[in-house]
């Protein structure tokens, strides 16, 4: 997934050289690529391309990687520290970290549309329009705004899976799907195990999230630990408690593993990356 | 357009209800509509179905309102005037504002991607690829940030021409080649001529822009009149003097204006948009 994003984000020699550099370093040397595996393990069962899934996967991770440069502005989460490395608007400085955000969202686009992705071209606008749901007001950035608003206040459990599900969940269900479109991923029954396994990982990576921001130290993280609960963000573990939260999580690695079974040894990646996303340490 | 933009944008009691009021608030009711505009009359000339145009205009003018909100941000301008109304985070907050932009630019590929545009998918997915190539890096994008960095610099007139090229020509030709591609604009001459002309009036529209910045009010602007000289931007009128910049607009309206005398009666728009873009007093 580097090479490929390494090779998909214009060279840092390129003009306008100062925004190619700093595209590059939101983007490369950093990030678990949690939406590029699902995309290529939903890939996977669909039998779909390996060449079709790295730019699918491509587009997915700069959308997450515009979100996190955005998200991390003074404006909004004023982090100074991310996967690790000094935040793009600390490293370069803010209007170049806006500007970063929105050419990487562009480009995202720009791949889906360039790149032959599936044997239909309309296939392949169903694709762009996807991704653009996930991403925008109905979605990720939508679900920005509800957690924006949540700040100080006490969700309840369906309000703070509200907000997951269109902060986190809408792009990883995107990953998923997008993946599965590259090959012959449109086969309703399909579509739904994949659109139910999506959903629950989406969930359970936020329980996940949660658990680890109250556990874990800054070193471990690479971002900055306990942040959402200083900050006053609700989180599954201040909603429902840190025992409810990490049985949650258990099942919703059960229910994802459910969703995919049927699927048999095609589905191994998918299940592996269940496992992962609720048992990983950082 | 205004009753197109209305109807495409998700309604102000749609959750998350604030964003989607910011996401209105910043598109409707204002700006000239030039970028609209230039789409309808180049559609007129292929022929285009105006439904087709609508969809069309309306990306391109999305594209143009996140760029706006985006650039009136403290890290950027730091304007509080917009079209005659308080900038979006001067209105709302920074934090809707800097989603406001994200989630137009979303809601722009959304549009290109889920109506029927061309009677070939596959030249509909190149429609995509125009617009985001036209916003990103090499593009809008691209421009802000060669703008950023020509702040309190005396550039030359090329160097002054090459920011403009990207950071409104980008789009302006988009506009125009985007309508031609709803009918049929494929046509390699048509194309030619039209980008001639897109590539006239997007410089002349700028040096005009820098004129009235240099001659008017902030009443007549609906915008903070005499920011960018004040700022240590490079304009046309620092660059080349008043006489020449204004000898400049009157040869570019000529030049866009003999790019397309050979398309007859059906270029009447596109003409009557060269004379409103060089004569203009807002």
């Amino acid at each position: 997934m580097e090479t490929v994003l390494a090779r998909l984000l214009p060279g840092a020699q390129i003009a306008p050289a100062r925004l190619h550099a700093a595209m590059r370093y939101a983007t490369l040397e950093g990030g678990k690529r949690v939406r590029p595996l699902l995309t290529f393990a939903a890939g996977e069962v669909a039998q779909a391309r390996p060449e079709r899934l790295e730019v699918a996967a491509a587009a997915v991770e700069l959308i997450h990687a515009y979100s996190l440069v955005h998200d991390d502005l003074p404006c909004m989460d004023d982090d100074v520290l991310r996967r690790g490395k000094p935040t793009a608007h600390v490293e370069y400085d803010e209007a170049t970290a806006l500007l970063v955000g929105d050419a990487l969202q562009s480009l995202a686009f720009q791949l889906l549309a360039e790149h032959p992705l599936a044997d239909d071209p309309s296939a392949q606008l169903e694709m762009v329009k996807l991704l653009a749901v996930a991403a925008g007001s109905r979605g990720m950035a939508g679900g920005q705004q509800i957690d924006l608003e949540a700040v100080g206040k006490a969700l309840s459990v369906p309000e703070l899976e509200s907000m997951h599900i269109h902060k986190t969940g809408a792009l990883i269900r995107a990953a998923v799907l997008l993946g599965a479109a590259c090959g012959n991923g449109h086969d309703a029954a399909l579509r739904e195990r994949l659109d139910q396994y999506a959903k629950t990982v989406g969930l359970a990576f936020q329980v996940v999230d949660d658990l680890l921001d109250h556990d874990a130290s800054t070193a471990n993280l690479g971002k900055t630990a306990g942040k959402d609960s200083r900050q006053g963000k609700p989180t599954y573990v201040s909603a429902m408690g840190l025992a409810r939260a990490r049985e949650l999580a258990r099942e919703l690695r059960h229910n994802a593993l459910q969703a995919v079974a049927p699927l048999g040894p095609p589905a191994r990646r998918l299940r592996e990356l269940a496992d992962f996303i609720v048992l990983r340490k950082f």
